[in-house]
């Protein structure tokens, strides 16, 4: 289904080349001062324009249709729709026999009886993801002061920043595509945010992260690394009555549950699914593999827009546990 | 929440040290056949026994409470239940003022304002994974013939199965622990099964997984390591009608979606946290760091009685899911 | 929360005098034929117009944003816009001081702090309705045959409809208004809809039916009067092998499930809250009990436009709980 | 499914005839005081032995297998198992071809393709109430000081207690049974529990009413009288800062939010329908109407016992609506 959380609930609705993107936001307290200005830096920072991203150039400017008034939040569902302004759609007629490799065409045709929405990806795009950077601003403003902070630390294989514009425009000359690591950072979070079990602080944030296109794998503190560690290295020694630790192996959470620390974790974001080179693909009319090559405008690397994606989840994230810890803390 | 699930919907309960351990599953059909004999080699595969394993040995003998009549499936609820036996609870006395490293024993007394229940870890126990394990053996009887198979591909830091019984005796003998990496494989899946978004199978899976105590990551397909890849390298061809793929870097699923390829995803477990050797903590009476020596009974690799775990929680998130594939394809 | 069900999911938003009210209905199967037409009957039936109701007239065209193309849906969310167009805001500065005896203006200032949008009575006005009917229509496809027929079969305390117009001309003479009984039946039903317990058939259209606003009770087969019944007139009598009972005192319902007999509930709709007489209220500023006169354009009888209204949540229910079934059945 | 509820949320499970009847509840607070004695007043209102109840006697008592300890709720689920005792389960063998009048046993043997539990109901008993009334014990703890309290308002037809025993001693020497009206006030409610729309106060209640076996209606304040009311009666008048209302014809609730005065609703429970005295059904095997005579042990009317059932879902509908009010509180 497309929304999530009992607490803080999203929905979010669209296709890449529909008439609009929408997002529909539950759960909201009533006071909480909120305007279209509040947007403009978190969407800017998804927007396409730097090098390696897409050429189609969207305005992205937000429009609420509920849920405010005079600033600030009144307590109802918040709507927040942008209109898809820079669409070509003559680019994506023949997907339904030629499904482009790493694509959902394939399994969206199958999936839904050939009704799907086949242009630019359909409800499967990327585009989607202002949806949920949207929802993302909304839930920073109830976890402030425990903010998401995100960045790319690991682009086409470099940890080394100097690097990644050399890297994504070899990558572009050749008609290719990188990948890339995003860490989330964050500070100042309370104890007690997360449950055991199915409602752990990890679970959600892993549930929210797979829903981003591209998304690969996800881990938390040590990570995969803890899995090549002794126990006497990876356990985290407390040092102070707040619940300091020593280090911060476990990524700020124990038993589900946030101990206080910086919450951190890393999503791996697959290199670009639509290249510009030649790829083979299987035709459907034919019955033979044949040559591909997509049209259509896209990015380098996708990794590039998706931190504040990922930022964006986190607070989500937070905004659905941090409800739950006050409840259970209520009586 | 300590319930899971809006098709195949499972709710755990119980404490290491309270009288019982249980699970309640519903939305499973009338007319599945089940009896307690098809627990048996799940639990077994789950408990202890093996070098490297606690000493705390529980029969684990399953009782159907309802929802089974004469070895099948009745259509209402089923719920199971486990017996504690073998608690001794003298151990665990002075966890609330001496934290012990790597457990949610801090988060727990402060989430809990200290009426958590401090036995063997409480209701954040590995043992709860036993409902888990039960709720998979149901699981499993739905998603057949896709039946995930997982098994330990790396422990201690190694991937030659020849060399691990001597780093479990090592960091035996030392006084301490090591982590591992698990593999799960779903073999046969049909195409279709997950939604775009938040009911994505990445997302399901990855929820679960975060549900088992001592996680710390988990990938798909070319996971991590697709993030240093090329699009080039990472896509996979289509080769024939069915959708099967020359390679399978996307670990059967795209945009959320079951593609007809094996579902492949790794998960890493990291270190057992309870280690016999001498570690610091911070002493919440005495307002300083001292050393703390753990009693009780532990495993000296907890990875070594999760790959059960995994294989349940992945056919739970399939049980979940075709439940919904199933849904949209009626109409 | 403003959103309701598992399967069949709507999400409702907006406000009486903010610029939109709308729906996002996810879990559609795709290839379902729908289009702008199929909105039209529905959506003018709940309009204003006829004898009884308000003024305010808005044209209620319905803009579908996504989830639809080519005149099938895609199994994308639906999401329908209303603009709202016709809004005379200045009416309603002064209810968060005299709140209107009936409405929830008090209570919402209570619950909101202050900042829910009074305007209208806000997200409380019955114009949210059109957001229900808008989803009704959508679920009417997925239950076809088995479609609710909704109408008033009591107004102003008559059961003769000879005498309705007369009754409410009267009450709007006196600057009054009254209030109606609406019954719903559905034909056609299939054995087998509804769950026992908290997914019974009853609970989930009585749900639907509280969310309406107005209505004071529900009621299903002899409903009340069953409670004044001996058994031996209550129960119903199978008399053949389809099922097809003598007397459908049940209302075809047996254990929450649907038992192939015409599903028959009625709604008691309470008088419209909005009087033009003048009525007393506490006024918060001075702290004391005054006249009030409403403003604005009201109905005299809220049942006139609540019967398509009622077949809606009719229509959602069923199709809610329809899919449950099919889940059941598959295995 | 056999879950209700986001924040208070109850799971339940058994068979009338099988072993144990059971309710796993999550989501409350640790240190809320609660033992086995809580149970017993509760429990015994709703067990037989009084005039007109069944003569299948159980003891009824509780085992809290989780979620307690030292006389307090941990924080942990609490699941609660009652063991059934006194069964004779060869009463019911003939009810799979011979379904009784006004009973499950034809819609779910067509739901579960003859694999549901025929013994007493199975899981359509009234049996499993005992789960709900468990539920409601813990239910009260959160909700306390806003205690609900139901009793029955009308038997057989009649408002006056004095006749009941006659009542229901005529029914049951002519092998017949009767139904009655169970009135639920909750005085000392605090203000904004409640959502509008889908989690109205009202939405909630009435959809666990109608999880209570027997339940045809349910009506809030005025209920069915409202609509044969002018607006100008049924309005409350608010008459000071507290939001006190001269009347109460709204229930006690606007906008499907408490207003501070007492909530109020009635629920009608139709007569039993296993009565003594011959009745006229469909024999399935010989695909003619035959007579039938039910045997096993019953209560002559089921409203005796149910009072202290509608109080319990009432108290659970509290809890779970009252953790939402914090909720939006918070911020």
């Amino acid at each position: 289904m497309n929304s999530f959380g009992r607490n803080f609930r999203l929905t979010i609705f669209g296709e890449s080349h529909g008439p609009a993107i929408g997002v529909v936001v539950d759960g909201i307290p009533a006071g909480v001062a909120l305007s279209i200005a509040d947007f403009e830096s978190d969407l800017r920072r998804r927007q396409s324009g730097a090098v390696g991203t897409t050429p189609r150039h969207e305005a992205d400017t937000p429009e609420i249709l509920s849920g405010v008034l005079d600033g600030h939040t009144t307590g109802a569902p918040i709507a927040i729709l942008f209109r898809n302004e820079n669409t070509r759609s003559g680019d994506y007629s023949h997907l339904a026999t030629h499904p482009r490799p790493g694509h959902a065409d394939f399994v969206a045709k199958e999936k839904f009886a050939g009704y799907n929405d086949l242009r630019g990806g359909g409800h499967f795009s990327g585009r989607l993801t202002l949806a949920l950077v949207a929802a993302g601003v909304v839930a920073k403003k109830i976890v402030a002061p425990a903010l998401p902070s995100a960045q790319i630390v690991e682009l086409g294989g470099s940890g080394n920043k100097a690097e990644w514009d050399n890297i994504i425009a070899t990558a572009q000359s050749e008609g290719d595509s990188v990948g890339g690591i995003i860490e989330c950072r964050v500070e100042g979070m309370p104890i007690g945010v997360g449950e055991p079990f199915f409602d752990s602080l990890e679970s959600i944030i892993a549930h929210l992260t797979f829903s981003i296109p591209g998304v690969r794998g996800v881990e938390f503190g040590d990570g995969f690394g803890s899995a090549r560690m002794r126990g006497s290295q990876h356990n985290d020694l407390i040092i102070n009555a707040n619940g300091t630790t020593a280090t911060n192996g476990a990524g700020g959470i124990n038993g589900g549950i946030s101990n206080g620390n910086p919450v951190v974790f890393r999503v791996a974001v697959k290199p670009t699914s639509s290249i510009a080179r030649e790829q083979q693909t299987y035709n459907f009319d034919t019955g033979q593999v044949e040559p591909l090559r997509i049209g259509g405008r896209h990015d380098v690397c996708i990794a590039l827009r998706a931190a504040v994606v990922v930022e964006a989840i986190a607070a989500i994230a937070l905004a659905e546990l941090m409800a739950e810890r006050e409840l259970k803390m209520e009586n």
